[in-house]
């Protein structure tokens, strides 16, 4: 089973150092709310006020947290405009650019697939012990 | 600005319900182990000691935990076998297979882009504040 690890695709799970850091970046790019942040920043710069209104639900300092985060990574950039009073816009950068597509694939088949994923839950939930599946 | 929930491909920024729930699929399908355990399960079914051995530094606890949560959701089955003693193995169902390519292509992104990264968070953390990038 361990040559498993050597098909195509499934690198990541080489014993070799990368493993821990594409889990830590895979922490970071899975996360909910950093899906949410960069499939709407990719519709182009946002200002902190705009990204948290449209985000229902999420705390200022989540997306601070958040937009923090994503710009450590490189994959947002905090631009900060010399007006009077100065103007702060977040915008993904050309990395955040390459992931856009796999998180808006992501996104959409969580919104496509919630009933299904619902009703799953509503089947396990109801099975006394959630135990096996007897196959034979 | 808020029109933007209403372009194509954000709709799952909607007041309607719908959002708290994608987000929480969201949580799932993008948990660091839970990408991994799918990605690996796309080769085929497996035992829970060969993931477990596969899976470089997950818990057992987590690894159950991990695999708890997948079916649940209805990605993942637990198939037992009447064999002496009883074989149980996990695999893919049709709805996690679906979901198989996009996690591979994230999983893909971060193993790719990890020096890239790496870099973007040495040169943030050496900014004594982490602060603004001027424009104009």
């Amino acid at each position: 089973m361990k040559s498993r690890g050597n098909k195509k695709g499934t690198d990541f799970f080489r014993d070799d150092g990368a493993c821990p850091f594409v889990r830590d970046v895979l922490t970071r790019v899975g996360d909910k709310w950093s899906v949410l942040v960069i499939v709407l920043l990719g519709s182009g710069a946002q200002r902190f006020s705009d990204l948290r209104r449209t985000i229902e639900g999420i705390s200022q300092r989540m997306l601070t947290h958040t937009l923090r985060g994503l710009e450590r990574d490189g994959l947002v950039v905090r631009a900060v405009y010399p007006t009077v009073p100065p103007r702060v816009e977040y915008e993904l950068s050309p990395l955040g650019h390459t992931l856009l597509k796999t998180v808006t694939e992501l996104a959409n088949w969580a919104s496509a697939n919630r009933n299904q994923i619902e009703r799953a839950r509503t089947t396990f939930d109801s099975r006394k012990t959630g135990g096996p599946v007897s196959i034979g």
